[in-house]
């Protein structure tokens, strides 16, 4: 009965604020000025308009953002869940609508400023902790990344992966960041050793295993393939987009399942390449979230680029860096561009398709990019032309 | 370029909670119970679901309303913002998400249970208001309920309008849900002198121009028209679905345009309208957002019933009543079987569908639902047989 989304619609407009720690615009004003970057790069008027998209994490309510901009009459709006998980999300649901014809030209968007919060959500005093939190912050896994670090023991144990991986992984973000003018560690080199000496945060992952805290705001501008054509950029086609939360769930780490090292991954690449003609191993480069770099080896896996338990191996000799066989995060992405909850994965896919990357993959016809690992989770399948 | 999403899909099952105040279940036992319910309803099973919208308020999150309920792997997701806007919104979410293939099987739902709470969310101490309540609480704007009475003192001031008119609304509903079993009020009637004699919340609206305070929860089940055929219920078809923020919109009222009376329903109406066979005239039954009795009389013009300043007199002689021309709330809804931030009136539209309402309008062959008015709102055109 559907002709889905595939191909119907693409990324025209990407945009996106200086970013930092302590950035004198107010979250509203980031937001709104990646936003107008955005229009600007696609030459379409803030009064065209007629769709929002972001997490249900941004604090930027519809109403400010489009009375501050300038939007037009705003025919669609939907926010997603979930953090990290919710990026690639926002785009597919931004295609569903101008797919649908609910919306012409849709935003979607994430702004963000807390990078000099002195405290951090789950540092926060609590009368009483709701949902899983309650079982397990008794016993030590206060923050995400101490969720992960019992998760990446686990796949360490497992199959045998050492730090040499977690590092390739830090270490070739940082390359590409070395590479891209606007990346927050784009003059700051990282050597094994130094990432070897790096300070414990949870063990096993060291300091450089951590993504960035960053103040700044990305946006992308989503129209119809027809209209995309007459638009000055190559358009970023979205082939395939797939959401997930897997069966008998818990958010970003389950331990309550007899096999926890599968997250919302596995299933989230079924439903992507299902419908996708381009397939993992067409994909020549990857955006893929990185809150904290052993999501990189579990999504090399669980989007079907190496076998389980081989995600460490595939990160060695330079694999996943600029001229080896997946170039992974070739902007320096959330550990070493810029942490705004994976929307900068989207913008550095969208230029991989126009050709603009500062880590640019010379053959790339697609870009896979992907969102949070463990917590429910979105991908999106880029193309730099209809299949 | 599109087929849209007008009759590709329908809402085949619905389901909810018993509705009071300190109800013994938790917030997501309810949800859990609703979205059950409406599962049986229609015969699915719950490892079917593959789709999950809700509204931003909503407190139960996507994993775990899916974990306790043993839903299927979900590939679709999606949050709805502004309250009582939210609604339709969802429906349409879920439409489009099975009109493009991007799932097969959506739930989508409200679970509320504050009708005991003690304190409401503007009755708290805040450090610093943000946002435009800033200009506003200061001079007495403190709670939804005065915001609507300022609307209404214009509203009146402007055409003429009478608390007869708001009094037509409140009885209208209550009539109807002393027709409904399920209704709160199924046993309380309301006569005119009562409703005049009810006490002042916010001149000029008083006691009975306010909704109920209700714990409960509903659900709806979206599948694909073709798959809807198959099933025990007549479907109510979403034949035209739209949401609304109009340009240089405030939240729930704007004072800072030229004409505050013509809030979001209008822009809403227009999208809604424009992709839909079905035009005012035809319509024999709707089920209008009624937080305040006022947002009755406005949705009536919005969406084409009668003239701007038409409202009032439209709701006169039991024109709005069992009977009349055009017979609203006849579940009773916000005010009188049940407040879930308008989720009951989709599930009513879809009884009229199906001929099971307890005020059930003969020869409706459509029913209009629409969300809150003022706020960023919603509404769906629903149909009994594809147009």
């Amino acid at each position: 009965m559907t002709d889905g989304i595939k191909d119907r619609t693409a990324i025209v407009g990407i945009g996106q604020t200086a970013f930092g720690k302590g950035l004198p615009q107010s979250e509203l004003g980031l937001a709104c000025e990646a936003i107008s970057s955005a229009l600007d790069d696609c030459g379409i008027a803030a009064s065209e308009v007629d769709g929002m998209v972001s997490y249900t994490l941004e604090t930027n309510s519809e109403v400010d953002v489009a009375r501050s901009v300038g939007l037009g009459d705003i025919r669609y709006f939907s926010q997603v869940g979930y953090g990290g998980g919710a990026g690639c999300g926002t785009i597919l649901h931004a295609a569903m609508a101008v797919a649908t014809g609910q919306a012409d030209v849709v935003v979607a968007w994430r702004s963000r400023k807390r990078a000099a919060a002195t405290s951090r959500p789950w540092a926060q005093v609590e009368a009483r902790i709701d949902g899983p939190g309650q079982f397990t912050r008794t016993f030590g896994l206060l923050r995400p990344v101490d969720e992960i670090a019992m998760l990446t023991r686990r796949y360490m144990h497992e199959y045998g992966a050492t730090r040499d991986h977690l590092a390739n992984v830090a270490i070739a973000a940082r390359k590409h960041a070395n590479r891209n003018p606007n990346a927050t560690m784009y003059q700051r080199t990282l050597s094994r050793e130094e990432y070897m000496n790096g300070r414990w945060i949870s063990e096993p992952l060291c300091l450089f295993d951590n993504c960035l805290e960053t103040d700044g705001a990305l946006a992308a501008i989503i129209v119809s393939a027809e209209r995309a054509k007459d638009l000055p950029h190559t358009p970023a086609y979205i082939h395939s987009a797939a959401q997930s939360i897997p069966q008998e769930h818990q958010t970003m780490t389950n331990f309550y399942t007899a096999d926890p090292l599968r997250g919302p991954a596995w299933e989230c690449a079924n439903a992507l390449w299902a419908k996708s003609d381009v397939k993992p191993s067409d994909v020549k480069v990857a955006q893929l979230y990185d809150a904290f770099s052993p999501l990189i080896i579990l999504s090399l896996e669980g989007y079907g680029f190496c076998a389980r338990g081989e995600g460490g191996p595939f990160t060695d000799n330079g694999n996943i860096e600029l001229g080896g066989q997946l170039p992974v995060n070739t902007s320096g992405a959330g550990m070493s561009e810029a942490y705004v909850h994976g929307f900068n994965l989207i913008t550095e896919g969208v230029r991989q398709m126009r050709g603009t990357s500062t880590s640019q993959v010379e053959d790339a016809d697609s870009c896979l990019v992907t969102s949070g690992e463990g917590v429910p989770t979105s991908a999106i399948l880029l193309t730099n032309a209809v299949q």
